[in-house]
């Protein structure tokens, strides 16, 4: 029997797919793991590698699409631009549907056909729907997708190419992702959401990698662009493992960072509230971290507080300006929401006390390619000129 | 001093990276490797595992953007349909800027900075514009980047967010090209386009990664697109390297394709000529691979008759259903030019006589998410629903 825990009222309950969330204070649960001693086994391929840490008892290869492995670039102009000592990119747009999610779509996959489920589904606005489409079709499982009806005609098509049963709803965000709950169990359709319980488990293994890319060690700081909350409760988790484990000594100082535009954690935090509220009105260009009413926020701001680290905002200008520099002085082409991340960097710079030795890493969590038309705002530069004129035109721009 | 040859005259040429073909015949010349016992360097990481084979002396990490490592995924479903043994896509989808092009640009880029290049260029219509804006800007080079004219909006935005010098160009793409040569001799730019010498041999490390990800085993064959003809050179050069090595006994069966409204390489292999004509209109659905004076067309010509393989052309309609059939059987979302692999395995598979140990590999050139547009011409499956009535919709659909 395998159990769910909830961090608030401490108690455990037995796994449902169907509803991982506790019956007493509906927060989200996490998988509790029976205690034993966990080690990583470095001659195994992949996600085996890391398979004492996972949910799974085995791992079917088949289910994969050779996600994650994902690399770790020192950004070394910008670490001059910063005065720091190291500071990285873990490189997550670098996945077989380019954004992070794939890390958790792979583990839940595994988990859905190990338990002979013969349906799934996901409610999301874009990067999920796309991810869960992508590992749905290549575990052979009957994928439902219910997406907000105002989704760009790009999010559409490139989560329909993998033929799921995919319905627009009109209405209310926040009430789709709490009713797809009833339907999930009526219907027999694993939903796995933002902050799933095994998604998140997913999400723990680009923190493995990044311990061992660091030569078995934790970085200082992670920046993790905060939408939902599961993707920095995975990120939490995983070096909490490693200092289980007895892998690390110092716990890495987190930093969660949302777009001022939707802000609901970073407000509570810095009110320090214990609950979040949820926001009437969003506005911001980082559309793939635009959660008015984030499922794992709560559970978020206790991990937050109970070890190490903040939750701030930054506005769009700053995500803007940090986006374009990742691409100019680094070749990153991110989405508006992975660039956050050095928004929150940039920002914290003069405030943050960093030693000479602090390794800084910021997640990169979806591609560029993603949003394409955030940089019709951006004034990029132009030129034309016909076969004849080149020569003269050529001549002028090196001038 | 380091040396160019030509494959056609038998000559070589001290190198000179502004002006890569025969002075002769003006055919694209290819990188001339003093003779030496060469090996993999196992206990390395990245590129410099394949240092013996690559035309540098030693390779600087800064300017890595974490190019390559792509999966080699097994498709357990097409491999059923289509009766084989064993199919396999390798993925140079999971690549920094999404497409194979990072391969050649990693190791030009290497080239360019230890030889003082202070400027790099290119000539594109997409996914190479990119890739080279990319790592220009983590090298710090100053990019010089021409386009056709009627370049899309996405493709302009993707390349300007590096901000390279970027001029759009009226007028005939063959020409340019041409003419890109005497302004990089002008302006002292070294235009690394589509068959720059060492852009092709870093097309060669895919062909390495899947000799190891086979259990040092070359494949029986090896299906890729053909625009230029650079990344067919590339690979097929990976398998001499290979063979000259040892390592293999084998040379595979490489299957270049090109899509039907723009076929002239595999025109001229139909009709047994040694040269290929340029094409006057183009009509194709894969984008990514519409060029009607392909520059290394007459290389790759001449390479596959001195080796095992065959150039064919497959339909539109063949290559949107492969595409559709990629992703909906396997996960796998790839742009037009991509899915030609698969339309031309099926169109091949009941003609070719596969036997029972034969492994069969797909170059998956690039992402899906590089050409949504494309998908607007399918007819894609899309319901629509209000909270009220998503049970009932739910309902029916699952009927």
């Amino acid at each position: 029997m395998e159990y769910l825990e909830c961090i608030f009222c401490q108690k455990e309950y037995p796994l449902d797919l169907f509803y991982p969330f506790c019956p007493e204070c509906q927060e989200p649960l996490l998988f509790s793991y029976p205690f034993k001693k966990k080690t990583f086994f470095f001659r195994k391929e992949g996600l085996e590698k890391y398979l004492d840490f996972l949910p799974l008892r085995k791992i079917n290869h088949n289910f994969s699409l050779g996600e994650g492995n994902t690399p770790l670039l020192r950004l070394n102009r910008l670490k001059e631009k910063l005065n720091l000592s190291s500071v990285l990119a873990k490189n997550e747009t670098i996945n077989p549907t380019h954004s992070f999610k794939d890390r958790g779509s792979a583990i839940a996959i595994q988990k859905a056909v190990s338990m002979g489920m013969e349906r799934i589904g996901t409610v999301s606005t874009g990067n999920m729907a796309v991810s869960t489409a992508a590992y749905g079709a290549r575990a052979g499982l009957k994928t439902y997708v219910l997406l907000k009806e105002d989704i760009s005609q790009e999010k559409l098509l490139s989560t329909a190419i993998y033929d799921p049963v995919l319905v627009t709803v009109q209405g209310d965000y926040g009430h789709l992702f709490r009713q797809s709950y009833l339907l999930g169990k009526r219907f027999k359709i694993y939903f796995m959401n933002s902050v799933d319980p095994f998604r998140i488990e997913g999400y723990k293994v680009a923190g493995f990698e990044m311990y061992l890319q660091l030569k078995r060690q934790a970085p200082q700081y992670i920046f993790v662009p905060m939408s939902s909350g599961g993707h920095l409760i995975g990120l939490m988790r995983a070096f909490l493992d490693l200092k289980q484990a007895g892998f690390i000594q110092e716990y890495p100082t987190f930093v969660g960072i949302q777009p001022k535009g939707c802000s609901p954690i970073a407000q509570a935090y810095a009110q320090r509230k214990s609950k979040f509220k949820r926001i009437a009105k969003t506005d911001t260009v980082a559309q793939a971290v635009t959660n008015p009413d984030p499922p794992g926020g709560n559970v978020a701001l206790k991990m937050i507080r109970q070890n190490k680290g903040m939750i701030i905002d930054v506005s769009d200008k700053e995500i803007l300006a940090a986006q374009k520099m990742l691409a100019e002085d680094e070749g990153l082409f991110c989405q508006p929401a992975s660039a956050t991340t050095l928004a929150a960097l940039l920002k914290l710079s003069g405030k943050l006390k960093f030693e000479s030795q602090d390794k800084v890493v910021l997640i990169i969590t979806g591609s560029g390619l993603k949003a394409v038309r955030t940089l019709k705002s951006l004034r990029l530069n132009i030129h034309q000129a016909s076969l004849s004129n080149l020569e003269k035109t050529m001549n002028s721009l090196l001038a």
